[in-house]
């Protein structure tokens, strides 16, 4: 895509950003908004590829940090936007050429659009993880070598604060404390790098992604009599690179959510409804949540695991839905997707594989656990 | 005094400003290897009374900032010291003219020391509470209206963070949070103020102070049959602006410990040993501790409160304990003194009254209750 231009394409692409969300990343929703406002007023961020970047450009990453259960109930400030991207551009002493997400998954596949449009800078395609993930050096930025830091950190109030470390870890550490300090709803750029830095580490195509699965679940809801095994026909990838599976199909009989230290974390357990689903009749998934969902358990057993991608759909429209949306009795679907390649090698298996979340499991991709 | 030049002096110093530390600020004695090791290289810091700082001038408070049971665990760097200098330099766009305590009380005494000795800076003979305190706002400076931040941060891993407040309450929460993230030592840049700012608001005379009583305590315990008694002698203000008092006399029969959120919070309490003492023999004195020692009470009376200081000395040698310090079985005595006038003013009452600790209670001058 060249942009996001009508109001189909922002709800399309915030539905896909839930989705890739996996669970976390917060609700696009005060982002979409403020791209219809955006919209109605003739702006639009232009969407360029990174192969289009110049090697010598300045790419920067915008997002929101704090537990997204927080991060929903504020809406977005074209003045904080504004006034990060000023005291960036000041900090770095250079005017920034296009903006990044640091994740496509939830809100932050929509702040680097807000700002695009409001300030005229373009938006790179693609990101830095292709899913959402709780800590900011769980990056491919990251795990290629890039610094998260300097980072400029606003929030509304006008306070702002400048992090500079000489680890990832010990950066997300300290700005997820300015977060809660500040009241958990900040806004920052991370990830200063060049345009070489961003075709070379960037997770590519995935703001398309988002579109084109936020889509087609539209259209499989209005066409198909399940838009859920719809989506899924609409998500089988024919290179075969990306796996995707009904993992659970059930009620939700129980759920915990608990926002502590900046992160929400939560389970999520579900009884199966159907006799001719995954698990069969009166199975049992268990999903741990920590801001996404890391792990998912059938009857005791693992059927995916971080970084491969598990969504939750509304078991009638296939609307994905973030891990705070979860609540009693919801019909569900639960669905596996394997992860960008890239997120699968060893190298980034020890920054976001199973272990890194204190689960006591080695990854397995999602194709190879038995159905 | 015009300068710390000797062992003895240094040693005074340290002395003192644990004792005006009322058990917080942190063990000087970190601080006081330092100085001692710039001293027989040939480097000691000028110190200058307020009245001498030219108007225009740029001055700057250096303290250490955490939970002072952690503080005493690390040794302070030389270089640490210089690159917040160089980066609170850089960040304020001015070469700092002179540096200033923002609490005489405890480790944060010598911080400026060091670093004026280092590089080559005068102190100011003053600080901004006269005592330790354990947030960030609740200095003088704060009080008649300067802001603590910009603020710089380093600690000695080469972290590096610049806070930027409206509010100096946010501020505390936002550096105390910062600190706790990087392991709980670091060093900061606060208040940056002119001349003739350090002229109006600075309690003067502290430097001064603390070799005083250090001196007085040293001399006292060469001199006196019973040093407490000829310390609390020398204490006496001839003029009658500061009142002291011996609150009790007896031996620590249990003192709880906990460093939470980057606070050292306890409770210690005596029984008496002596008959001729305040309380009387079987009385019982309870000292609430949130860094420094903020109420007394006398069984269940209150005898000394917050802003007043109160401070607990070895009752053989007289040397003031930090609350850390205190275990179970010593002797002790507990004294009293009155705190600067200027934080008895209802303004500074309200930013560092019994009530901003969460007692129940309001402040009570030293010398109005009855002995």
């Amino acid at each position: 895509v060249n942009s996001i231009r009508t109001v189909q394409e922002i709800q399309d692409a915030a539905r896909g950003a839930v989705f890739l969300g996996a669970g976390g990343g917060g609700d696009p929703y005060v982002g979409e908004l403020f791209l219809r406002d955006q919209l109605a007023k003739g702006h639009a961020a232009r969407i360029i590829a990174p192969a289009d970047l110049a090697d010598d450009s300045f790419v920067l990453s915008i997002a929101g940090v704090g537990a997204p259960t927080v991060l929903v109930e504020h809406l977005v400030s074209a003045r904080t936007l504004l006034t990060l991207l000023k005291a960036s551009e000041q900090h770095y002493g250079r005017k920034v050429d296009a903006l990044i997400s640091a994740e496509i998954g939830g809100a932050n596949s929509m702040f680097p659009l807000a700002l695009g449009a409001l300030a005229g800078l373009p938006v790179v395609d693609g990101d830095g993880i292709g899913r959402a993930f709780p800590s900011l050096e769980m990056t491919t930025f990251s795990i290629y070598g890039l610094a998260a830091t300097p980072s400029v950190l606003v929030d509304d109030s006008g306070n702002s604060v400048v992090v500079h470390t000489k680890s990832n870890r010990v950066a997300e550490r300290v700005i997820r404390n300015v977060a809660v300090s500040l009241g958990a709803t900040i806004y920052g750029s991370f990830y200063p790098m060049s345009g070489l830095d961003a075709k070379r580490f960037a997770v590519a195509g995935t703001l398309t992604q988002t579109l084109e699965i936020g889509r087609a679940i539209r259209e499989c809801r209005e066409r198909c009599a399940d838009p859920v095994q719809g989506f899924l026909q609409a998500l089988r990838d024919p290179k075969g690179i990306r796996h995707c599976r009904l993992l659970f199909d059930g009620k939700i009989t129980d759920v915990v959510h608990e926002t502590r230290g900046g992160w929400h974390f939560g389970q999520a357990t579900l009884e199966s409804t159907r006799s001719d689903g995954p698990g069969g009749a009166g199975g049992r998934l268990v999903v741990d949540i920590q801001n996404e969902y890391l792990v998912a358990r059938r009857d005791g057993r693992t059927v995916a695991v971080v970084p491969d991608l598990i969504s939750v759909l509304d078991r009638e429209s296939a609307e994905p839905l973030t891990a705070e949306m979860l609540r009693y009795g919801q019909r569900v679907a639960v669905v596996g997707y394997s992860a960008p390649p890239e997120l699968r090698r060893p190298e980034s298996l020890a920054v976001c594989g199973p272990r890194l979340f204190g689960l006591k499991e080695d990854f397995v991709a999602l194709e190879d656990i038995p159905e």
